[in-house]
């Protein structure tokens, strides 16, 4: 099965769109899970991270479609970080959850492809059911990502327009009458249209990252890329609503998951939720947050 | 020390610009430190890399100033690779080499600062002296890389003009009369000044990445970017000239580094090598190849 069939099937199984972002970081993880671990011992942390993780996937996992675990920060506790990232890609993928790696990653020709192989290849460690790319170096730095995906029944997400304040910076400036991120959306449309066509479905396997920090943008873009699933950051801690994102999806309510990671995994420390959860009752937090979102889209899978 | 005083130091000492990237593939690799492994087996294949970059590490180590370790490769291995990667890096720091991560990563925020610990922190697994950064989220995703490297006398090198042929896709779209290649060098240098003008030196502690395979813009970005190190790829394999990078250099013959990997790490499968080296002669291959790129570059440093 393709990968956007897969994503449609797991989204409309679950009747919603959320996205829970796997993004472990010490200083925000509940207490009760650090007793005796100092920040300093990476192996020590690479384990709560398996544990805060693996707990997060058995709460979430009866109720979203899709996780998106952040290379950067099990890569920042260095090798056994990356250990503990293989148990959460194969646990997770256990749960029946679809797998998105966020690693952002890019490079020329055969490297591009040794980092296709890396994430999404046959024989992968980190065996995930898509990736982020970054397309700064150009379509030959692409493409080896999206041959690798294609051939594996897997995906990429190739970032468009990004959520944070400062990505204008390249991506808003105007060539040739359309933005960069036109360009790199333009580019998407034309390769996942290729793509959908050859096998009859509606997605091709290349997506769009595209914040929900620019709700005018993030329309225009669902109407640019027909062919594309786009990926949104930028719900939440980041201030996008459901007002945002809400014009992302197509008539199905498809083609559009909605990500959040510090307000669910995290939200033990939420200020809405002040003194509602003792440290020890993070999971119903977790879980408490989750349906929240998953509410605030209770309608729109048709 | 400032990573540019480091760099600057370890180019004057060897007397040449020469960086070797560390790139390995299994297909490439002599055939003697394969034997008995399968391209399967993950866990012999990232042993394979640890002995193949030691020796080469051995070979050049008296030779040149600086190694560029391509990430991609080690992670293709999974876990296993990246507990190579990490002994390939103290390896290599332990000679007196100056190690520049290939890793091209990008994300914002606290993201970014998670990608900074991992490959430039103080408590890193992978400590190198720098990292490549891709640019296309803009300022707000580089500059945690900028602050992490400054603080712990590292830097990053920034992708402005890849030496890819595809790299133009993006790069060299032209808005508000600079192209997006220009955008990137001119946050670079900006960056870069400011650092250098504090601490009294040439150059900062951000360098940027421009292929040898487009010397006019080679040249132009030179001027361009008078406090950036320069990071030249696309030497020799992909096709780059003594020539092509001659304007690469400031008037001390510092301020660029060029690589070759291919070239250099497999020179005992090079075509102009052949018949000259048995397999298991590879060693002398790779240091017959190096002298030679040294000796194209021997009156350059001043």
């Amino acid at each position: 099965m393709t990968f956007s069939a897969k994503l449609s099937a797991a989204v409309r199984a679950k009747k919603t769109p959320v996205l829970v972002g796997i993004d472990p970081r010490f200083k925000s993880i509940p207490e009760c899970l650090k007793t005796g671990v100092s920040e300093y011992d990476l192996k020590g942390v690479a384990n709560v991270y398996r544990t805060f993780s693996f707990r997060i996937l058995d709460v979430i996992a009866p109720h979203v479609a899709c996780v998106k675990p952040q290379l950067a920060f099990f890569e920042a506790v260095g090798p056994y970080g990356m250990l503990a990232l293989a148990d959460v890609i194969e646990y997770a993928r256990k749960l029946g959850l679809v797998v998105i790696l966020d690693g952002k990653r890019n490079d020329i020709g055969s490297t591009a492809e040794g980092y296709a192989a890396a994430y999404l290849g046959e024989s992968s460690a980190w065996k995930g059911d898509a990736l982020t790319v970054s397309p700064y170096l150009g379509e030959d730095s692409v493409l080896p990502f999206v041959n690798v995906a294609q051939q594996n029944d897997a995906g990429i997400f190739v970032l468009v327009k990004t959520s944070n304040p400062g990505g204008g910076m390249l991506q808003d400036l105007v060539a040739d009458g359309r933005t960069i991120f036109q360009h790199t959306a333009d580019w998407v449309e034309k390769t996942a249209a290729e793509f959908a066509r050859e096998k009859g479905e509606k997605y091709g396997a290349v997506g769009a990252v595209v914040g929900a920090t620019y709700p005018e943008q993030l329309a225009e873009l669902r109407k640019r890329m027909p062919h594309a699933w786009l990926l949104v950051p930028g719900f939440g801690a980041q201030g996008g609503t459901v007002q945002d994102v809400a014009h992302a999806f197509d008539e199905d309510g498809l083609g559009a998951i909605i990500n959040n990671s510090r307000g669910i995994i995290f939200a033990h420390a939420r200020k809405d939720y002040a003194g509602k959860f003792a440290d020890s009752d993070w999971e119903k937090a977790v879980e408490t947050a989750v349906l929240e979102m998953k509410a605030q889209f209770a309608d729109f899978i048709r």
